[in-house]
Formats: C-alpha cells, structure tokens, sequence
C-alpha cells in the first residue's frame, strides 16, 4: 500500500512542509530508512539523522528546529512519537482487519458466532462455543467446548483455549499460547506414585489483556485461574493452577507463578522470575528479573531483587560486597594472625 | 448436565440428609458456591463456609458435627476429599469421553487404529503408526512416521510427536508439548562454524507419564530419551538429547535437563531448576526452585538449594548469613581499626 | 531398510574384515546395540565394548588394535566418528526427503513454489509468500502473508511464521517455535494502564540458522530482528524484539535475551541465561548456564558466570568462599571477643 504525504497529514492532522504528493510505502526507523520510507523524530539523541536520512517523509514536532535545507518531506504534529503510534495502529487495523470463514475449518453447529467475524483455516471451534462480534480467530486455533470470548478479541495462529474457558473482550492472545491446560495437580500415594487429581476449573481471562507466544495458563482445580483487566504477558510464562494476576500487572518473559498465588494489581515482574505458590504479592510491587520469591510481599510499592529476595537497596548492597568476599576472606585470615601474635607478645610480658 | 443428590450418593455411596431430588449442574469451591453447585468440606479450615454456603449440595466426612441447621442437603461419607475426587473423575471420563474420527483428518493407509478411538479434525497421524484401544488424539496434533501409542492414551490439541517415538499406556500430553524434536548436537569445526549431528534416536515415554503444556522433549543422537513409568512432568520443561528420569519423579514448570543426565526414581525437581549434562541425580532427591546442579548427587534422599546447588541446610544457613554481609564488612573494618590501634598503644608502652 | 556391509563400505569408502553380506537395519550405541545393529568406536572410553558388542557391523579407525577375535564384521576407515556422521546425514536425507502438496492444504493463489517443495497437510500460507526450491513445510504449520523462505528451509510440524519475515536458505525451525510474534512494547498511561506500541518490524533470518522447539523470537518494534548466518538456537529460547544474534553464536535451552539487545559473533550462551535489554555482548564472549547480564561486555573472548555476572575466575572464588560464608561470621564473632578481652587485660594494666 502507498500513501502520499498529504494523507498521512490528514490522519495525523500535521502540517506538511516540501512536496504534498511524495508517496511512501512502509515505516522505517530513521537512520535505515529508504526512497519509499515514512520516519518520524522524537527522540533528540537521534536528532543528526534528521539531516542524513533516506526516508522520504519525517514526522517531527512543532517545535523541531531544522538548521540546514533537507531533503525529506516534513510532517510537523504537536507531537511526533503519539503521531506515529497512531499512523501504525491504523495501519495493522487496515492491514488485519481479515472477515469470513476460511475452509476448511471445523465449527460445531451449536457455535454462536458474531458479526465480523474471522475465522481462519484449520480452526477448531468445539460444542456450546460463544465468540463475539469482530473477533479474529487465526488458522489452526483450538477452541475448546463452551467457551466464550468477547468481542473484538484476537487468537493468532496456533492458539490453543481447552474448554469451559472465558476470555473478555480486547484480549490477544499470540500463537502457541495454551489456556486451560490441566494445573499440576497430583496426590503422592502410599506406594510411592501419584494419582491425578482432576482439574475442572477454567481460566477467566478479563478485558485487554494481552498474553504472549508460548505462554501456558493452567485452569483451576476448581474455581477459576484469573487474569485481570489489562494484564499484559509476555512470550513463555507459565500460570499455574488457581492463580490470580491483578489489574494492570506486567509480567515479562520466562517467569513461572506457581499454585493460587495472587500478585497484585499494577505490579511488575521481571523476566525469568519465579514465585513459589499460595502466596500474595501487594499492588504495584516490582520485581527484578531472575528473582526468586518464597514469601508474600505485605507492603505495596516496594522494588524487590535476589533468590531468594530482599528489597532492591539491601539487594544492591549484599551484590557489591559478594564481589569482594574472597577479599574479606583474606582479612579475616590477617586478623586473626595479628591477634594471634597480640596475645603471645602479651603472655610474653 | 445435572445430577440429583440421590444419583451422586449413589456414585460416592453415601448417606443423604436433606432433600434427595436437589439439582446440581457443576463442581464449585465452598465459599464460592450457588445454587446449582456440589460442594463438599474436607479441611476444617474451611468449617465455618458450611453454614453461609450458597452450594445446593455438600458432601461432608461422617464425623462432621452440623451444629445448626442448613440450607444444603448433606451428603454424608467416609472420606469427603476421596469422594469428591471420585466423582470428578468420573465426571470428566463421561465428559470428555469423545470416539471417532472427525474430519478432515489425515490417517496414512498404513496405520493401525484400536477400538474406540478418538481422532479430532486436522490432525495427522503418519506412515506406519500404530494406536492402541480408547486413545484420544484430539485436534491439531501431529503424529510422525513410525509412532506407536499405547492404550488410554490421550494426546491434547495441539502434540506434536515426531518419527519413532514410543509412548506407553495412559500417557496423557498437554497441548503444545513436542515430543522427539532433534537433540542440540552441533560439532565445532574449525573455521568457527558448526555442523549438525544427526539425531537418529527417539523418546521412549513408558506407562501412566504425564506431560504438560509446551515442554519438550528431544529425540535421543543415538538409543532413546527415556521417560518412566508414572513421572509426571510440568509446562515448558526442557529435557534434552538422551537425558533419563526415573520412574514416579516429578519436574516442576521451567526446568531444564541437560544431555545425558540420568535423573533417579522417586526425585522432586522444583521449577526453573537446571541440570548440566552427563551426570546422575540419586533417587529420592529433592531439588528446590531455581537450584543449579553442576556435578552428580550420589546419595539418594538428599535436599539440595542454590547454585551451584549444595544441601538444604547449608544453603540456608549461607542465605540467613548472606542477608547480613554488608555487615560483616562494617564489622571487619572495626576490627580491623581496634587491632591497629591496640598494636600502636602497644608500640608506645 | 537393510544395508549390506558392503553397501556401508562403499558409502565411507572403508575396508571390510570379516563378512561382506552381513545385514544392518538401525544404527545403534555400541553398548546397546543388537544383532541388527550398526555401530562404531571413536572413543577409547568405549573400547572394551567391541568385544562384547551385540552389533552385527562396527565402524572402527584404521589405527584400531584388535587384540581377540570378534563376531561382528568390522569396516576400518580413517576417522570412525565422521564416518558415522556422514551415514546418518546420508540415511535422514533419504529417509525425510518427501516432496509434494498433501491435501488438505491453504495455499493462497498468489504464492510462489519452488521446485521440488514439500507442503503437508493442514499447513497454511499466506499471500504474497516465496517459497524456495526443496523447502519442506510440515504439516500444521502456518506461514503469514509476505514471508520468504529461501532453499533448502525446513519447518517441522506446527511452526508459526507471522506475516512479513524472512528467511534464508538451509534454515531447520522446530515444532511449535514462533517467529515474528509482536514484541512486547507496552507504553504506560497516565492512569495505570498500558497502551499497546504496534510491532511493525519483522524477523530476518539468514542462512544454516537451526532453531529449536517452542522457541519464540518476537518481531522488531520497527526494523528487524535479526539471527544472523549460522546461529543454533536451542528449545524454549526468547528472544525480544529488535535483538541481533551475530554469526555462528550457540544459544542453549530456555534462555532469554531482553529487547533490541546485541549478541556478538561466535558467542556461546549456556542454559537458563538472562540478557538484559538495550546491551551488547561482545564477539566470542562465554556465558555459563543461569547467569545474568545486566551491563554489556565489552572485551572479547572471556568468560563469565552468576547474577549479576563476572568474570568466570571471579566468579569461582566468590561461590567457594561462599559456601564458608557461616564459618566466616563464626570467625568474626570470636575475633570481636578476643579483641574486646584485649583491650579489657590492658585496661586493667
């Protein structure tokens, strides 16, 4: 697709300064862009780029002095970095916005389906399944027996949703996610092996969270494993069973939550983390990546770092001398010796 | 589906008080229960819900006291938690018991079906492949060349089982697990590149194994990744090239073997532990969350924590004393300026 | 298939004693091996086995004393272990190499074949897709709309492509690993919510790339994510988006490298590794499994181990000490005793 100067003016309502009719093709970043490459300039320590680059449309603030002529089409907007974030989500909107039932794909005939709908090839829709308006469901997705999802929700490639699971609306969730697997649940016996104890809760997942590729949330025991409003996932994190994510947390890759723990809400956990299970993490707690954490956290708004973890501060501090134990070592070593000396030169008066 | 408290007393072989043509549809926690809900109270903890429970049904042990009277028929039995165990298996036996094959499928001529088996749309099950009696494939999965699958097996959306794998009986595998993907053999050469070594091995996944949602496993270079009997193995768990876990072990969520470790029998491995290569676990060892084992544990029925890991108690004695080191430096330097200072009052006698 | 004696000879141009017209059906671990077997000796460790091997055929090097006589037919070659090697390439290439479309299939009209392609069934691909000559694409796997592949690429059963990424030729991508997934780039609300930054890059990987199960690799913010020529990529890996892998650098299971970070050339990166984003690893750097990297490395070739990581030598010494860690506060506390007995035996002079 090509857009023209004047266009993409009108869309981020900018002022246009050089040639109205020059076209683009595609959003590069400024120090790579070529002859058909829309760019933009918010960042100032970027700001010599402004003079060399190949693109031919740059979005810049208002208040953006360019000292020498240029050749790039100017695109002045009270604010370039919101300007361009607009520019790019209405154009996967416009680029994504697939419709229609692909075929083959395997829809139940009791499946509710909204307006809008996409459903791609491959797809597995189960018995009792609700799916809302505008919600796009990728090839080669699972979906499982009565489960519902909102409207305006996204399943890319690949996804795979068990049964009796609710996803709200606005979620995305990317491809080889698995939601509802059973939780990790096993009784130890007497001889020495284990017997499963059956899962039959489901996973709830609110409005707009967003979960990543790979990533595996168990469904409950009983009850419901809960992701709230906003959440967002990265790539490979595993949920266990009957845990609960809070409003507006964030968690980032490679971090495991172990059984009916409940973090918070607006708390922020780093890559690689882990939390043992049946415990609470307070609202907006940070954690830093590779944490291991084995108790509840009582005290909102605390950074925390460490296996297993102290406060960020205490953290820091322990590090620094840890790099200089072996040193420590050797001066203990010396005292000792001195003291040694002391007292035999004292026994010697 | 709804059940009357006559038709479960009868399942759990109970006793009723109350009224026997109450209706339940689903399974809920006690203190979240409603109308149409099955409950029950194992754990005194939860004894107080008894009496506020919107559940319709509550199972209960024999001995339980009911020191008021109470909304829901009762249901008396010898050991609640095993009755309820009880009847969600069975609940979910009838449930999920799903036979046939659905289309499009895709079955090569060649391959061997037993009685009462399920094959879900889109999946695909490859030359030579041999499927035992009740063995439930459900959509989506992948079964390479040359597979055998032992009976009561069930395969979720989703399993990819690569060429020559061995599966046993009641091996259950959640979606997205991969199972005989190469082993990651690569031999330096000596312009700084690598050459790949084929893997010509497979995985050997013996009796009542259980395995979640996108671990993997790789195929053996040579002979076989052995999985035994009754190990029951979390989400995204790494076991690599020829690596062996003994029977009735349990690996938690994230952990990663390295090649050719043997792990023994009856071992617990926490989450996001990691295992080098080439080395042997003892039986009955437990590993906790995020340890790094570097070198073989020879004596059986050990705790381990840390990394590089050492026993329980050591580590945690290392850990108490590690959260005051900045201390111990303060201190050092103290003892440090006393010394000096008793040898110059020394030196001036 | 069954292979005579001769027929392996001829293959690794080797010299036969004993039976030219023994027949071998697998090729087994000397130690395992049955009377179908093939197998080999490289490693002295294992020489004892050849005279107690099943094996019906050994591949030995031309140097190898025999010192009794032994049942299986022996083929003396110059190096035993690349002989083996160039077997088992030549057997999976003739083994896997398939080559047609199984139905049924989503090609979209637009896409372009090479020759000689293997497309399975229930795969998926995009518009606009390119796909090179002798490529193989499993089944179930999804490629989105713009990707290219070039020559001799295999995607095994289940890989997701997303739309718009590039890859070379001869690169191997395990089941279940995703490509071009969109990073996580979330920008904070004044509010406490998190507005989504479209992820309108893609991933560009270039030739002999391997890249192991469920591993994900998140498409650039803007730009690409590059995994340049020769990298191996081992399972349940994450890379964020705008990382760059240098040539022939080795990744090892589940670890995870932060956004827009640099790998180096000809780095190796053990198990369980955390990279912080926004650094850069220096060409040949060494990283053991677990650490964590939390500022660059800019000195070549050495290297490092813990969390937060130095260097390798450093870091041994401080893990030993370490482990006296509780003895050292023993030995301070009994330091301040004897120097608070001091000063008290001088003051009473």
């Amino acid at each position: 697709m090509q857009f023209t100067a004047k266009q993409i003016s009108e869309i981020v309502n900018g002022s246009i300064e050089g040639n109205e009719n020059v076209v683009v093709s595609r959003v590069e970043k400024i120090e790579e862009a070529g002859n058909e490459g829309l760019t933009f300039l918010a960042n100032p320590k970027y700001e010599s780029y402004l003079y060399t680059t190949g693109a031919a449309i740059v979005i810049i603030n208002n208040d953006q002095v360019v000292e020498t002529p240029i050749n790039p089409t100017l695109i002045r907007v009270k604010n370039a970095y919101t300007a361009i974030t607009l520019l790019l989500d209405q154009y996967n909107k416009f680029r994504f916005h697939k419709t229609g039932i692909e075929e083959p794909s395997f829809i139940h005939p009791s499946v509710v389906l909204g307006k809008d709908v996409y459903v791609g090839a491959f797809t597995y829709i189960g018995e009792g399944v609700k799916i809302g308006d505008n919600v796009r469901v990728y090839p080669q997705v699972y979906i499982g027996d009565q489960v519902t999802i909102g409207s305006g929700t996204i399943l890319f490639p690949g996804v795979k949703v068990y049964h009796d699971c609710l996803l709200g609306k606005n979620v995305v969730i990317h491809s080889g996610a698995v939601i509802g697997s059973d939780g990790f649940g096993f009784a130890p016996q007497e001889d020495g092996t284990y017997r499963k104890i059956s899962q039959i809760g489901n996973v709830l997942i609110e409005d707009d969270v967003e979960i990543g590729a790979n990533t595996t949330i168990d469904r409950a025991t009983m009850g419901h494993t809960i992701i709230r409003k906003g959440v967002k996932l990265d790539n490979l994190i595993q949920l266990a069973h009957n845990v609960e994510v809070g409003e507006h947390s964030v968690i980032a890759a490679q971090t495991g939550i172990s059984g009916s723990t409940k973090i918070g809400k607006h708390v922020i956990l780093g890559g690689q983390v882990g939390v043992v299970g049946h415990i609470t993490i307070a609202d907006g707690s940070q954690i830093q990546a590779q944490s291991g954490i084995n108790r509840s956290i009582e005290d909102p708004g605390l950074k925390w770092a460490g296996t297993p973890a102290s406060q960020f501060q205490n953290q820091m501090r322990t590090q620094v001398v840890l790099q200089r134990l072996p040193d420590l070592e050797r001066r203990l070593d010396q005292l000792e010796k001195l003291i040694a000396q002391l007292k035999e030169e004292k026994g010697s008066y």
